[in-house]
């Protein structure tokens, strides 16, 4: 066993440039493993032993850091839209100094690349003792968070040598997801239909991430603009307002721009007022139900001489592109995967951003791998 | 009564150049009468008809935008340390379409200056028939927001004419502050000892923000040194957190200069990265039980040669202040009331650093005073 994934994850460049590049491009390939180990030929999510009882619990509290905590703020729009569970998401190192009550029936669920995360071990100390169960999303089985947990799902990510997250981001997700379909079907909340829809957009995502890696010309096309500016606002609505914070936060990471997300909703209430033509404006919209809101707070960026560039499928970009700045034209796809694909984009146009601005990507300044100090 | 009203807020600049620099200036005042209007002479939290019962909730949900959103993250912390109460905060603009479950005993709770806020709105409507309770915390009685609530809490704040919210916000936070104390008592998790020290603490804060004011001159001096920089950092623990945050929304919405902030444990996540001469970062903490763990991350900035500026009080200048950029010496207050006091730093640095830069401080370029459209 631990031989195979030894294998799996030697630690090369495998031909590519930096590690993060190689870590991106094998995203369909270990997204696919992490499916294999979750999903069985019929459909049927398997959680490792003991499982949870999703009908024992009222709440969820999600802690973590970081790429991470990104992570938790898009699984609490799944599990409170479909398994119809109230979630809080903190950042560890707030969450553990700042006593939060922990209710009876709260399930406390812990996530961490590393499984060694200072703060997010703190957190779940925390909880110990106070929370129903505690359970954690590590790559590493072996970690102290994993040990500590009643149940830990591994993400199968292999080993993640780049300093800024990338395929251990669509892995947290992807389990995450399954876990959020595994509570709606235990809570009654979802219908056969719904999760076969569900479970074959899972299925569908490594051909579509494969689909959104070829777009990588005209992320590098764009990149290479947007590595001029200093600073770069990101926005987007619902499952895509984390998705904005995490492609602001690679950039700056590897980048050293300033770039800032916001829900495109608060634009208004304050950080339109940084728009002018030197603040390019990345807007992750997919043409959901929400994209005709996130397109009217693109265009009120337009109106005051912001360059947009536009993230979406190709009605969407059919729809909005006219006028924008740069359009990165994304796959179809099932809105409920929709975050997991539109990670490709946040992480290549970090990518190819820092590489145009000459900066060392894998082992950006400041920076470390895991971070096991407060 | 609306005679009075008037009168204390009528419509001039009293001799400042700035509607923004008038209504600074009055806090003390404002907060004063709004402390009048909740408390009694001896010390008991009133509240109008028909008032809450506390026993009867577990949860609440607090839902606003901008400014008054981060009033908002600042009472979380407070509810839940002092009345043992978990709360969720959200953006409006997200909470009105991701369709949070609302689960029984849940009080919701909006907070909108002008009261006609339209994305607030909408999340109080979709609250209607879910949550047990609706309350609101405004400053115009007579708006939307006020009227759809089953009990409005005004602010007393008198009109605010400049566009970045001050006097409001200290209000907000003052009024909230008094809702905790008031759930605190009817849940019984604060002693009597507590409470007439917290009443104490509420009591000294007009005279507090007067001693505040007046370090005027070193705000001046520190931003006449942000002025120059294109991008800033603000950093913050605890309830200094959203300190943080509204301390980098005055300054992006006046100046606009690109200042974000960070939950200071969250910078090695990935922020750090930015950190250059460049950036500027400014730490809000006081002598708090926090304030170890945030000098340590403030000693990691200046590791990397990054410029802070310390704002604090004596104690905690005289043990952190060493080599760093600038430092605003605050007056000592308790805890409690701290996070209203640092409201006084966090809008005279964005305050002075407009100026500096010659920005229209009352108008700010694309922004409105109150956002009735989504």
């Amino acid at each position: 066993m631990r031989e195979i994934k030894m294998d799996a994850t030697r630690v090369d460049k495998a031909g590519h440039k930096h590690f993060m590049a190689k870590e991106i491009a094998e995203q369909p390939v270990v997204l696919a493993n992490t499916l294999a180990n979750y999903l069985t030929a019929n459909g049927e999510i398997t959680l490792p032993d003991p499982g949870i009882d999703f009908t024992a619990i009222d709440r969820l509290t999600m802690v973590a850091c970081g790429t991470a905590y990104y992570a938790c703020l898009t699984a609490k729009y799944w599990f409170e839209q479909i398994a119809r569970l109230p979630v809080e998401v903190d950042v560890a190192s707030e969450f553990r100094y700042r006593e939060p009550p922990i209710p009876a029936r709260t399930l406390a669920l812990f996530v961490s690349q590393s499984g060694e995360t200072a703060d997010t071990l703190a957190a779940l100390r925390y909880c110990e003792g106070k929370a129903d169960k505690i359970m954690s999303v590590i790559n590493v089985p072996e970690s102290s968070i994993a040990r500590e947990s009643d149940l830990a799902l591994p993400i199968f990510a292999g080993v993640e040598v780049g300093v800024a997250s990338t395929k251990a981001f669509t892995c947290q997700l992807t389990v995450l997801l399954m876990l959020v379909l595994k509570a709606a079907k235990a809570r009654g909340t979802i219908t056969d239909t719904q999760m076969a829809d569900h479970i074959s957009a899972l299925r569908s995502l490594p051909a579509l991430m494969n689909l959104g890696i070829e777009q990588g010309e005209a992320m590098q096309s764009t990149a290479r603009k947007l590595a001029e500016a200093r600073d770069i606002l990101f926005l987007g609505r619902g499952v895509m307002y984390p998705l904005a914070l995490e492609g602001a936060l690679k950039l700056k990471e590897i980048s050293y721009i300033h770039a800032e997300a916001y829900a495109s909703g608060e634009l208004k209430h304050g950080p339109i007022a940084l728009i002018d033509k030197s603040v390019p404006v990345v807007v992750m919209a997919p043409r959901d139900t929400l994209f005709d809101k996130t397109i009217s707070n693109m265009q009120e960026v337009m109106a005051r001489k912001g360059k947009v560039a536009l993230i979406s499928n190709a009605a969407g970009i059919e729809e909005a592109g006219d006028g924008t700045w740069a359009q990165i034209k994304m796959p179809d796809c099932p809105d409920i995967v929709a975050p997991i694909l539109y990670a490709i984009p946040a992480q290549l146009l970090a990518y190819h951003t820092a590489v145009a601005k000459g900066t060392d990507v894998d082992q950006p300044r400041n920076l470390a791998k895991s971070v096991t100090v407060e």
